[in-house]
């Protein structure tokens, strides 16, 4: 019957689940593993600068196709543990990634010898022991006759929960021939049935309370909204019901932001009064996806009493103060649609205020943040990708409506710095592979410093993200929590115009940099066809005030400083 | 009673251990303890712009500053994991450095509330158990009134053993009064004393086994002479014993590469065949510091018996088959010193061939590895500070003898290819404390891609470090290990001439980049003395073949081939 190597079975599953790049560094206990990749007509290897940047990239692919997931090679121990932060943060938002270590020999794993990469004390588990922290799932590649099992075990924890795993891979594995009949059935990566009567169960609950707040429900789409692909669903509910709705910053564009019935952002105290009224004064508010982290709640600062709140989640739901393990909601969903289609003539009684940012004049030249954010609001196409990195960025966005069917991504739950450079390649690559628009980053001149080298890869895999730098000199983010004027809040000021042509580019042919002082000369830039075209990679440098700050951002400090002694 | 904050008794620890300088990136965890260092009279905060350099930085300062340590402070979650390979490879390098984590405060780490830069999961744990696997010693400091003892613990665990210590500051344990007292009594950071009666015995087995070799006794001094500090005892023993003397890779400069009685490094199979020869025919080596890694021992190709070896090491010492626990050397080595200086008159009549390289006369002027290595030796000087990146670097300056008082570093066990960027920053803000030379880099065109970024941190802290990048079109080394025409071994050539101004450097005022794409032009730049000064930053980019590799890594790439069937 028909055999494969182990590499092969391994690179046919990923390319079932649609996987066409394969982020990661090469390192000698991979570089076996690197030629199946290399020799195979529907993988790429971009090529990642550093390990920490490919596991932030394969995190971004991994957001923009979803269904699918972001794979990421290292090599033993040097490698492995750079990526570690890139797949804490996939796991702590959800994110699918498998990481695939290119490990030493299982003779070697065996005999132990002090091979480089090693710690030195003959422990070959250390560093498997401590990814456990941060996967679903993972796995030695030890044994051929189990491998094909394991794989497929790892891909289906990975995607199903939207998590990382953790695949060590031995570098005589790699050649090793097994079968390849399982090929033939596809993975299962669907969430398992809920138990019928459970649900249905649930479904009546629900049914009644709905009923008794007289239709008066409003939806909160969150984080696991998109992450857990429930997107279609809860869509083709709010058609279906006329529920208002809203979302909280993770969730933002899983529901498409120009939907008649949508109202904007909800953050607890930061919304915008209006919409902070009409969230919390509904009747009923279904939850779908929540996440409720401090940044995401407004530092906890929900006014919605738990008896008047529906948590719809991947695995479990909660009705009022009753929790129903394993009733998961992308089954639910469905089946809630039917029941709740009567409410919709009272849901629409209910009236959405359209969530639009107007932009204001300021009368002076000054890119503000008030007025920053508006104006590139206007920006936007559908389609595009919206990368916002943490600090003044990720705050200023949540206010601008993205046009339809826009992806936003940020990283409101673990906001580590740095994550867009490497999470823009990998959703520029991915954009690219499903046909979206433009991908459109905005980052902060401290955060692109820690992973500035990834400029290189996107010159080099020829995506062509519009990079928007916010030049404030510093850290403002961290000026507004803690150190005003703290030196070490300060930052070097790099010539930002010169970057992309020093990592790989030709300035005026396959990159361009842009200069932006004044409003004037900022509008003029996105008025510019050219430019809006998005045909090389750009980097736009806007010099920004220092102490300047979007709204919600100054709201939250207040709020950090009230629950954090440190900060006070 | 005489107290002071938390804050402030560890940093007055540092301070007596005499740090100068603390690595890393300030995050909200983190920001108040960092106030307290910016007003430290003694103390600088050079700021990385991301946490692995930071950690590597840390491990430079450690490595030149003997005695001392590296400290680095990262944030909760995202910044530690960051750092988590730089911890790791001081674990296996044996550098003491001290992880400072900020992380939330005592009352957050009981409530556990899904704060930013956590796992969603409620695991306020899950890091320190990760970290656990690459430190000697961990700590979160939750109780104000054991937070004294717990620091004095960690930092002597963590210098005596030479190895990373891990330390979790609450952000309001940072702030904590308690007694200044201990601080009157410096902490021991010695090893402790051997037990008497085994220590003489020990003695006395060494000298039997000198006196039957009739004092033909070769010294081979190793990693752990350097990190375990007792190159001080080594060179007493070698001057009064007359003992003829080579290094392993990782034990280069150890002793002084001019010391008459040096022969050079000895790295098993590959080594140069007179120092092979003279080496395995000794009829006694006494290993000093020994660390038997791949890479270290021409992968594990020593033609030396155990029955006529003795090995010293930090806490035993093992004389041909016996191992005497407990028995370290820095006390064990003063005491034969005494013993076997009788010895000294047959050890005389052993001739040491001077360990030289010339400079070849290859009849061409491409900047070959053959060429390259020897020319470079004469243009060091005495107490350089020599950096050598894992790649075609680290095997070609092997050969090359380094000039009294020079110090090399070089990551030869943990091989995490970028190390030589951050470590050199923090190497040459030591070397300036301590009043070494200039800092010398030479690192590939693949390696300094991973973190590039720390050239800021360089010119903002003002050390000036000649930096010799060889741009051999990538991954060379691994060209010789495997894939040697893959594309995953290509990388993007930057424009390395240009980088230097673009983070932050002034051409020809604060930096200067040279370009040599022969022997000419580089000899004419090694020998111009403008140059040699070293009073700015300087980057010199080395044009090279891309198949072209120092005999070391070619001899190395073959044996690995043999072991390995990956690499096959
Ligand atoms: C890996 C990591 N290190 C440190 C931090 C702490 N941190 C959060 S925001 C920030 C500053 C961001 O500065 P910048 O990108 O310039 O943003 P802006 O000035 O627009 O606020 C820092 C250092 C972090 N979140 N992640
Ligand atoms: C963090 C890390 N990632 C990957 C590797 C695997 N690796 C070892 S050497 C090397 C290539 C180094 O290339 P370069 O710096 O250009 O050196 P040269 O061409 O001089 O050999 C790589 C990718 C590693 N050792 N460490
Ligand atoms: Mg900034
Ligand atoms: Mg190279």
């Amino acid at each position: 019957s028909a055999t494969c190597t182990i590499a092969d079975y391994l690179l046919e599953r990923l390319v079932q689940l649609k996987v066409t790049n394969i982020f990661g560094v090469p390192g000698d206990f991979n570089l076996g593993f690197l030629d199946y990749i290399e020799d195979h007509p529907k993988l790429e290897w971009p090529g990642n600068c550093n390990e920490l940047n490919a596991a932030y990239a394969a995190d971004g692919y991994a957001r923009v196709k979803e269904g699918s997931l972001g794979v990421l090679i290292t090599t033993f121990g040097v490698g492995e543990l750079s990526a570690t932060n890139g797949v804490a943060g996939a796991f702590s938002e959800h994110v699918p990634i498998l990481h695939i270590v290119g490990v030493p020999s299982t003779a070697q794993q065996r005999s132990k010898p002090m091979l480089h990469h090693t710690l030195g004390d003959g422990r070959y588990d250390a560093y498997h022991v401590a990814s456990k922290q941060f996967v679903k799932a993972d796995a030695n590649l030890t044994d051929k006759n189990t491998a094909a099992a394991e794989i497929d075990r790892l891909l289906t924890d990975c995607v199903v929960n939207g998590r990382p795993a953790y695949l060590m891979l031995p570098t005589d594995i790699v050649h090793e021939r097994i079968s390849s009949k399982r090929l033939l059935t596809p993975l299962n990566v669907q969430p398992p049935e809920n138990d019928p009567e459970s649900e249905d169960f649930v479904c009546d609950e629900i049914v009644k309370l709905v009923d008794a707040a007289d239709g008066d429900v409003i939806v909160l789409v969150d984080a696991c909204t998109i992450r857990h692909n429930v997107k279609d669903e809860t869509l083709a509910l709010l058609e279906k019901t006329k529920f208002p709705v809203y979302a909280a910053p993770m969730g933002k564009t899983a529901v498409p932001e120009d939907y008649e019935r949508y109202g904007g952002i909800y953050v607890g105290s930061i919304s915008r009064p209006e919409i902070k009224e009409k969230v919390e004064n509904a009747k009923l508010i279904l939850s779908i996806g929540g996440l409720r982290s401090d940044f995401n709640t407004g530092n906890f600062t929900y006014q919605i009493p738990q008896n008047r709140t529906i948590e719809l989640h991947s695995d479990h739901t909660r009705v009022q103060y009753a929790t129903f393990e394993g009733i998961g909601m992308k089954r639910l969903l469905p089946k809630l649609t039917g029941r709740l289609q009567p409410f919709k003539d009272s849901a629409k009684l209910i009236t959405v205020p359209k969530f639009t940012l107007p932009v204001p004049d300021e009368g002076n030249e000054t890119i503000s943040h008030l007025w920053l954010w508006p104006r590139v609001g206007k920006f936007f196409k559908a389609g595009d990708v919206v990368v916002a990195e943490t600090g003044t960025s990720s705050f200023g966005i949540l206010d601008v409506p993205l046009p339809h069917g826009a992806v936003f991504l940020s990283q409101i739950l673990w906001g580590s710095i740095g994550w867009t450079v490497g999470s823009t390649l990998g959703a520029a690559i991915a954009a690219r592979d499903i046909g979206l628009g433009r991908t459109i980053l905005f980052v902060g001149d401290g955060s692109i410093q820690l992973t500035v080298q990834e400029l290189s890869t996107m010159i080099r895999t020829g995506v062509k993200p519009i990079i928007f730098l916010l030049n404030n000199s510093g850290y403002t983010i961290e000026r507004y929590l803690h150190g005003e004027k703290r030196r070490y809040n300060d930052i070097v000021n790099w010539k930002w115009q010169k970057l992309l042509e020093v990592m790989g580019g030709t300035e005026g042919e396959t990159c361009q940099s842009y200069l932006v002082k004044t409003k004037t000369e900022l509008s003029n830039l996105l008025d510019n066809e050219e430019f809006a075209k998005a045909d090389k990679i750009q980097l736009v440098e806007m010099i920004m005030p220092m102490h300047d700050a979007p709204r919600a951002l100054k709201v939250q400090a207040e709020l950090s400083g009230k629950s954090n002694k440190y900060v006070a």
